[in-house]
């Protein structure tokens, strides 16, 4: 079968390999569309980063592992002892990949699992392939009314909704997200979905503004064109600052501004990963008594929660798809294209 | 009557002053005894910090103003309109000064008002004198078994109490405290107060150490005889770190190792105030979901807690008193004491 393998920086290869076996427990699936993700481009860019170089403690796989790990399928086979599953069914799939027996498994956080990864970058195979076998429990079957490409979403629409499920949103909290890519999309349709009337998002990308404000953000500002940022965002929140600040943007300038830019006892939520050491000034987040919120991921419930939120209407993810391509054109229109034309792209799916 | 005025940098005077007179809604306090706090010391050294150079929001008062904001003392006059005190009750000051308009304080956060002051620090009055006016709801009866100089350990109790308020601490929460001096005793006491079973308490001075054993930590570790730090405290915590970290030392490698002393969905909460900005690595709380929650003085009901605490017997602070002195003495015996012999004292009282 086909398959997208990752062997190091700058180096992906579409080949023939042996297709997997379907064993007890698990199900074969038949993936149908696969998103690409800033981690892909970032392996692809500097990796190996989350690509295991040596045995991975899960997988045990190193080096090359085949890429994917937002994506949907269908059932093509089911495994020994799997009920509840027929061939044919559509399916959204979680990639998290957990030990099971460490404390935060114990704890129910698989996401957090000290030993943790992903099915698409850490072994198990990966959407980018004709076929992929993975444990029955992380196959999250689609409703008829989701079509598969927006089964595609559910991945990276679940790192929003979990970002949400972690903040101490209400009905009536304001919020400003940092950075209107596709997480900060995530975010702004989470938010409209749970009730969220006034959202901020910070971005300096002209396109990206514009599928911010397709996608619900209540107001845009550009960072790099006020003067004082702080007091605009208070400004626009009423006069004290938001309740919620999502980071979605990982920069130094913006934690400043977003431990400045809340409200006495608001709450930064971190959803970005960080490359490096930042200056922090606690006492930002001292004399309001804010607090500083960090999430990893998803965990299950937020892939119903998100499926559910889909299929009702509540949630409209469909215009983040800007292209679909084919997986031979992996690197060139889908890879290359988003780090040349990132900001003209939210979701370019593969079509396998 | 007398007071030690704070003028600014290494200047404070015991001088002869007007008496304040009581008015509507007020009460007019004899103070007993009065703590002297670290924020006193960094006034004296290098002020002025909090104390207002300009008029005060709130007191519209500038330098000098009288010192001392931890203290009980008795009831001798009671202002027009106020209900429910009587001359020679005993009572403990909480020295809060709030506009009471701001939208921190319209959500009951008077500790962070927007305008907010100490007495004693940033005008009308203070404990350090022979008599002081408050309005009536500064002042908390203490019970007939909390004697007054007891009473003068509430405030600096009430910071710890609400550290851990602001906490998630459940009965078997594991805990490290960075910092054995007032701040993080006052932390161990409020924790065993409240029924916390294990507390780790880092800290270099050996007499602090001694204190810190004395108050009820379970164990102490001496950070700069690790080797690897954040690995001993997971050790002694069982593997995966600790629940809680309270930060009351505010030192930039101690943020980092509370921040990887945690386990996953652990939490710090940070009790000091900062001098500069210090480097964060965000990533040591996202790859656990890390929380981050500054905390800063105390509002009334910790006030009433700390009281009832006290005065059940679940508290037993009397062994942080070091000495007594004389007010004519508070620079000589108190503050330079304090400046150059502070580990071997936890709270020293003016006794006026």
């Amino acid at each position: 079968m086909r398959a997208a393998r990752y062997y190091g920086k700058e180096d992906i290869r579409v080949e023939e390999i042996e297709e997997p076996v379907c064993k007890p427990g698990q199900i074969k699936i038949k993936p149908a569309f696969v998103g690409i993700c800033g981690t892909d481009l970032h392996e692809y860019l500097g990796g190996p980063n989350f690509a295991p170089v040596k045995p991975h403690a899960v997988t045990k796989e190193t080096l090359p592992v085949t890429f994917g790990h937002e994506f949907s399928g269908t059932v093509i086979e089911v495994g020994e002892g799997v009920t509840g599953f027929e061939i044919g069914q559509k399916a959204s799939i979680q990639p998290t990949i957990y030990d099971g027996t460490c404390p935060a498994c114990h704890r129910g956080l698989e996401n957090i699992c000290y030993n943790g990864g992903f099915v698409g970058l850490s072994g198990w195979g990966g959407g980018l392939s004709d076929a992929v076998t993975v444990p029955a429990n992380y196959v999250l079957p689609l409703p008829d009314n989701v079509p598969l490409d927006i089964g595609a979403l559910v991945e990276p629409l679940s790192v929003g909704w979990h970002a949400v499920s972690q903040s101490p949103l209400k009905k009536d909290s304001n919020v400003l997200i940092l950075g209107g890519g596709p997480i900060g999309i995530s975010v702004i349709l989470a938010l409209r979905a749970r009730g969220c009337g006034y959202i901020i998002v910070s971005e300096l990308s002209s396109s990206r503004q514009r599928f911010a404000r397709h996608f619900g953000a209540s107001h845009i500002i550009d960072p790099t064109k006020e003067t004082d940022f702080v007091k605009q965002i208070r400004s626009l929140a009423g006069g004290e600052g938001v309740d919620i600040v999502f980071d979605c943007a990982g920069v130094a300038v913006g934690l400043e501004a977003a431990c400045q830019s809340i409200k006495a006892r608001g709450t930064v939520v971190n959803v970005a990963i960080w490359e490096k050491a930042i200056p922090f000034q606690p006492n930002d987040l001292v004399f309001k008594e804010g607090k500083y919120v960090a999430c990893l991921g998803y965990v299950q419930q937020d892939f119903i929660d998100v499926i559910k939120a889909i299929s009702s209407g509540a949630m409209k993810p469909g215009d983040m798809i800007t292209r679909k391509i084919a997986l031979e054109n992996v690197v060139e229109d889908g890879i290359k294209t988003l780090i040349s034309d990132k900001d003209n792209h939210v979701k370019i799916l593969v079509e396998i």
